[in-house]
């Protein structure tokens, strides 16, 4: 029927050749960060295979026991991490990704069938998803609109929420340069429409809240918010919902009973390792992603490339566009070029104001990866010379690979350490339990 | 607010103790299992952080490039081998778990709002979760019902379908002790309710259709198969959907594409991985489950505990449910002494026909970690001494421990091999990029 020509070995050296591919390639992809090596070790680990309900340890209710013994580094790691770093009091940490936690908040917050959502509208960068998820959930769809891709319309939406009284406004804001104004949008939902909840979908600025770069939506009014961790947060790929607001919360618990069981515990663990970590380095990284991007979207339109908002900074948080088609470039062009020189971007059609395809790039691993100062200043040149094609790629890529030498964001192992001989032990352990005739064959052949 | 206290070596010597403990228990969770080491090697490198859509390594439609290099890690290695093991033309690996694939599968296949699914009943051991999301998704709800826990009424079902004309007849046995006749059900749907579309979710039976040790539910008729991956399959947190039908397959696509957006690429590597692992194995070792599963339920009854369905062998898969309570030991406390035996069981309200709570346990983990012969033997006497505390359980635990020193299903892996020493590198390769002040300052004491 199929089947595979790929074996152990095969598969094992494919995995080193992207890692050592990926340690001189800088990825430029805003939703997407690297993260941790020892947040991901969880995942090695015996928790990866466990299930975890028992969030008060309460005796009679350790129906799956496989947890028990780590269940602090889920309720006294990960869960106070996030309501201290996310100024909540309560955390879920159960969805399994940033689409998962939409669905649960869409599910959870957006009222019975017939209901009305309002979310940000396309042409202002909302998620392609929200209206579908909301719609499989047999919600109503309204859009936020606004004069201007970057700008939301208080007037229309104060009118829409006086008409339309909708359970929930989801905030969800994916292409975007700018964040939307919560504080306004609250009082304008507080002023129109008074039952009305307000969720913010931070999946795109995460790290940056959490870093204390960006305002925090609890902070601002809003009931909840949340996203995934995996993009200016450099953590798992998992997401999280956060309130103040005890009904919020129960009802995210009580949708997330139905929705998630396996909630990736191992995955849950190394995010409160991410977070520990980022609790010391976040401030300084998240400060310096926004300068990154600010910094970046002028060297590219002093070297001469069209970037979206140009009047207005470019960009307040980590993405920036580039509309490389207006410089006679076509942006899956632009991105191949780049890719040759080790850059790996986003290309795509839909940005908010393009019409053509654009290319979508972020600061936030380049910037967790270390480069800061001048190493700025010569991505931009090799950004630059790759998109025009001036350079020979070759020449390009060492460039890049020579950026990749410096030193991650809050990375500190060393010979020697303890933490790190810990850490490999615990590897060795894992990796040992593994094999079939494959690995025998290869061990005979080694003998 | 609120932090927490715990340090990064703290939780490195947490995650060290549980591995150590770990290996001295044995997990009898039915829905959970172990795995293998390298299968998880993926979610330590770089991978982990990508994105990948691009199936078709479309030249054009690399708009998420960061996968480019593995591409074939999923579609030349976990497809095809999903495709030839579960004997299916088209294989979705995108869900993210059992919940995910079932809310994926009830939202492609279950029609518009307000049309009908049919599912089993709770008291034949239908999933917890089905009703409340087709519920969510707008779906009304009928059940199949059964003469007894283990038995479907295929005449009451004729009756049903005919009368509510269902989009989709989902079969969700979780707690199963015998697999409903896929055959005899297709057979009843196709003559009582023609446009009617049966799914099956073995998700606790997945590995053993893999291995072939039960039949395959597409061979049986039904239109699509599929369930979580790390159960009886020994994988990763995550879940698939198998077809032969194009129709049914475009339907899987069009939902995933808005449902689900990450979708956890180094897991689907490694589920790959465990797929190569397992062709090899999977034959031995299922056949090997359904065979420890009967003998330990016989000898646990000659031991004078009393087990569900003793009139029938106890179980023709993985599971065996004790009803502790009849033994006049409750089942909560039958868990607590299994647990000081590190045995670590399921115990339950709700299993079908009990009316007090019960303990669920599975031979799937045990036989995965080797255990055979004789071994079943000295875990029943464990089991039973654990369960009537007639022996001190620091014994109990030391013979548990003694059973763990079994060579795990396929593992080859030794000293001095290529592949381990391959593996290790990449892990260090990771784990060197990690650390914060905590970090520092454990290595500085170290000098």
């Amino acid at each position: 029927m199929w089947t595979t020509d790929l074996t152990l070995d095969t598969v094992v050296r494919l995995l080193s050749e992207n890692e050592a591919s990926a340690r001189q390639t800088l990825s430029m992809v805003p939703s997407e960060t690297s993260m941790s090596g020892l947040a991901k070790l969880p995942m090695l680990l015996d928790p990866y295979h466990r299930y975890f309900f028992n969030e008060d340890d309460d005796p009679d209710r350790w129906h799956f026991r496989g947890a028990q013994r780590l269940r602090d580094l889920e309720m006294e790691l990960t869960v106070p991490l996030l309501r201290e770093l996310g100024r909540a009091s309560y955390a879920s940490v159960r969805p399994l990704s940033g689409l998962n936690g939409m669905t649960l908040v869409l599910a959870a917050l957006g009222g019975d069938p017939g209901s009305t959502v309002v979310t940000i509208a396309p042409e202002l960068g909302g998620h392609y998803a929200t209206p579908k998820v909301a719609g499989r959930l047999g919600l109503r769809v309204e859009y936020l609109r606004g004069p201007d891709p970057h700008t939301l319309d208080l007037a229309h939406a104060a009118e829409l929420l006086a008409r339309t009284r909708p359970s929930l406004v989801y905030v969800d804001q994916s292409h975007c340069l700018f964040p939307v104004d919560v504080k306004a949008l609250v009082d304008t939902v507080r002023a129109a429409s008074p039952g009305t909840l307000v969720h913010v979908d931070a999946s795109h600025w995460l790290g940056l809240v959490l870093g204390g770069a960006f305002p925090n939506p609890l902070d601002q009014g809003a009931d909840s918010w949340g996203g995934s961790t995996h993009k200016t947060f450099p953590g798992p790929q998992k997401a999280v919902v956060l309130t103040r607001d005890p009904a919020v919360e129960q009802l995210i618990r009580d949708t997330q009973d139905f929705l998630i069981s396996n909630h990736h515990f191992a995955a849950t663990i190394g995010l409160g390792i991410a977070l520990l970590e980022f609790r010391d380095f976040g401030p300084d990284y998240t400060r310096a992603v926004l300068e990154h991007t600010r910094r970046f979207g002028r060297l590219l339109t002093e070297r001469g490339l069209t970037l979206a908002a140009a009047d207005r900074g470019h960009s307040a948080g980590h993405q920036l566009w580039l509309d490389t088609e207006a410089d006679g470039i076509p942006a899956k062009t632009a991105a191949a070029r780049l890719s040759a020189a080790s850059l790996k971007v986003n290309f795509m059609s839909g940005l908010p104001g393009f019409t053509g395809q654009g290319v979508r790039i972020g600061l936030n691993e380049a910037t967790y990866e270390g480069l800061s100062g001048d190493d700025i200043d010569e991505l931009a040149d090799v950004f630059v010379a790759a998109v025009r094609d001036t350079e020979p790629p070759a020449l390009l890529a060492e460039r890049t690979a020579a950026l990749r030498r410096r030193t991650p964001y809050g990375a500190r192992a060393t010979e020697g350490s303890p933490l790190l001989a810990a850490a490999l032990e615990l590897c060795e352990g894992a990796l040992r339990r593994t094999g079939t005739a494959a690995e025998r064959i290869l061990t005979e052949a080694a003998r």
